[in-house]
């Protein structure tokens, strides 16, 4: 039985977004009102469509519009002439335009703008074969994908809007607060803490409170490299045995390395390895023990699993970023995650950080249970798009103004002097 | 428009096969009359079947055997649950039983047993799909595979036999002989000998022969280490700029590594690097500049992929291995080099030493014009199963008596002295 083979791409569609997000702190400054993101669809000539999600800042979108342009006629099957076409695209036009507040550079431009149309092609495959996409990335391995719990220190709402339903965290006991309801609400089975906002000793002190209250959940620390290679072995050996692993606590490839030299907690990362051009030097340097992938940066699914063989081979473990995202994005890292027999770790998710009224796409697919999605068995990404909720984040995107994520500019405005000098302690 | 989904494993079928095979010569011995394959035959639920080819040897048939009869029910999407299978199916059987005359040892014995049942299920994929494997491995980015011709030192027969068509090649002016006869039936427009026969000096001077005669042609040469350390570093030294590669001239990750850092002549391997696990080691020593990579013990083609990103991010160029085989391996083999933009070398293929009237397929799909193959574009591998020629080449099995691969033992039935001691120079 052979399916239909008209899988020509013959429209392709970008659309920008804006969803609501809680002012939530880290090392760059505060998530603004509205965090950004970029839908794109496709459609094939059989009238087929898929979705992908990715970044929604200017220069970004307009890569993908540029790239979207040249995708008429693209076999969805052929990957890597999507590829092709996406550098003949971009040309040399390859700096800046990460969409991650800074925190993330150095990233390939090409992967970061194939990845919602290589998920979206893989949308449509799936749909043509009848499977989900977890089955096209080698079969899904579990059948839920457990997340973590990804506390935040925030203010209690955004200065001049009302306080939001989550209150403020600044302090341990308001990320304990946080972590009990969350937990409550999701069953997260690990938490990780965003720090790199109050000096060392004070988020160490919250991780301590979070084991206290949580004594067998696996405990991450995320600093965001803003820390010296000096108070990184400090907090590292203080909190040895405490941490499942303590991601990016400073910079660089050597910085992390000397840390790594220095401590048996495990370093993750997803700010010194970046691209694929970051592992052989990262491996010769014995940077990190821990990879977070993530498909949105790392070239879209099929990369991500190169990229979880290399970790593999490499004696590397393999964990998942996430940065604000919709439902979209849930599915895609869901089905990839599913389909990662190396994966070690629960994946990150900014998740219950968006409220449930606003999303791209109809959520009943991704309902968390005890802590994990289970992985969507329609065709596809197993989820479909809600044209009035994506006409309505779209309305949200013109509205509001914001067009590229600058967390440090939104912090200045309420507190001036604030550097996003590194290392800060 | 979706597919028929009923894609598990509902009949296994391992058929060992034996084709005729001329002597050619190598460093452990020569070829016997028969090369042994194995062929293996998946059916799922819905009456789709798909084919595979591996090696033919006793261990390795009786796991292909052990392996096939835990894959009942199996869906062909789920390629990691085939590895689980097959792991479980061989608990902690896994030395031995390479097949290829102890010129490769150490590969992962779950990867080469699982390999034909990867193909075996991309074939049916392909057919569920109605697309060729190559788009299931991210497209085709080139539209032909270009081969080497693979020259061999040969007898002119197997003793007691009449003489073969192409004759006997013991020195210089029999190899350009055999090169000009093969580069003109089939185009090729690179040229491998298998070395490691006569003294390093006989060997140069067939390349320089060959150099002479074909000014055009890159040109490798393979002694399967039997040369030391030092030797190796001579050979390269006065072949630099006259070999593409030197592929194993000596043993070992720590003696490949003191020749290569001795030449600018790329070191190649197919024997030092033969797993995932040896990619570590070769890496770090710099052991050498290009990996043969063989979906027949990587894994399967899926692995193989992983493979090539491996070696594109590590600096390490890709060409392709080959054993004697039919033309089910031959249409893999097309598919996975097609849709593998970082292999940077045309693959080796012993196909024109099999004679054209044995097969377990219609080889028509698979003509060679100018040194290349077309890439199948049919559904699956793009070849069916002769079912006649399968029946005779295991009838030939049956008769032949040969049931593993002994080249040394049957070059000492004629050369009771004959040494495959390392290294011989």
């Amino acid at each position: 039985m052979q399916a239909d083979t008209s899988e020509r791409i013959v429209d392709v569609t970008v659309t920008p977004v804006a969803f609501r997000d809680p002012p939530l702190l880290n090392s760059v400054g505060v998530h603004e009102p509205y965090a950004l993101r970029t839908v794109v669809e496709i459609t094939t000539e059989s009238g087929v469509s898929g979705v992908g999600e990715s970044y929604g800042g200017t220069l970004h979108l307009e890569r993908l519009r540029r790239t979207a342009a040249g995708l008429d006629g693209l076999d969805v099957w052929n990957l890597n002439d999507l590829n092709a076409r996406a550098r003949r695209a971009l040309g040399t036009d390859t700096t800046g335009g990460d969409g991650m507040a800074g925190m993330v550079t150095g990233s390939s431009t090409v992967d970061r703008v194939v990845s919602p149309f290589d998920v979206a092609c893989m949308d449509v495959q799936g749909k043509l074969v009848g499977r989900p996409v977890s089955d096209l990335l080698g079969g899904a391995v579990r059948p839920a994908v457990p997340y973590s719990a990804y506390l935040f220190y925030k203010w209690a709402g955004h200065p001049g809007q009302e306080d939001d339903d989550w209150g403020a965290a600044l302090d341990p006991a308001g990320l304990v607060d946080q972590a009990r309801r969350m937990i409550e609400a999701y069953g997260f089975a690990s938490v990780k803490l965003k720090g790199g906002v109050f000096a060392p000793d004070e988020e160490m002190a919250a991780i301590r409170a979070l084991r206290e209250a949580f004594p067998d959940h696996p405990l991450r620390l995320d600093p965001n490299a803003v820390w010296s290679t000096r108070t990184s072995l400090r907090v590292a050996r203080e909190l040895a045995g405490v941490l499942e692993y303590l991601e990016d606590p400073t910079a660089g490839l050597d910085g992390m390395a000397s840390v790594a030299a220095g401590t048996p907690t495990p370093l993750a990362t997803n700010m010194c390895v970046v691209s694929f051009d970051d592992l052989a030097p990262a491996v010769a340097r014995k940077s990190v023990g821990i990879v977070l992938s993530d498909h949105h940066f790392w070239g879209g699914l099929r990369r991500c699993g190169q990229l979880a063989a290399i970790c593999e081979t490499f004696g590397l473990g393999l964990s998942m970023h996430s940065n604000s995202h919709l439902g979209i994005s849930l599915a895609a890292m869901t089905h990839l995650a599913a389909a990662t027999p190396h994966l070690t770790y629960a994946c990150d998710t900014h998740w219950p950080w968006k409220r449930p009224d606003e999303d791209v796409v109809d959520p009943a697919p991704l309902r968390f249970s005890e802590g994990a999605v289970t992985v969507p068995t329609a065709p596809g990404l197993g989820v479909e798009l809600d044209r009035d909720g994506l006409a309505r984040l779209h309305r949200q995107y013109l509205d509001c103004g914001l067009r590229d994520r600058d967390d440090t500019g939104y912090m200045r405005r309420f507190e001036p002097s604030f550097s996003d000098e590194i290392p800060r302690w």
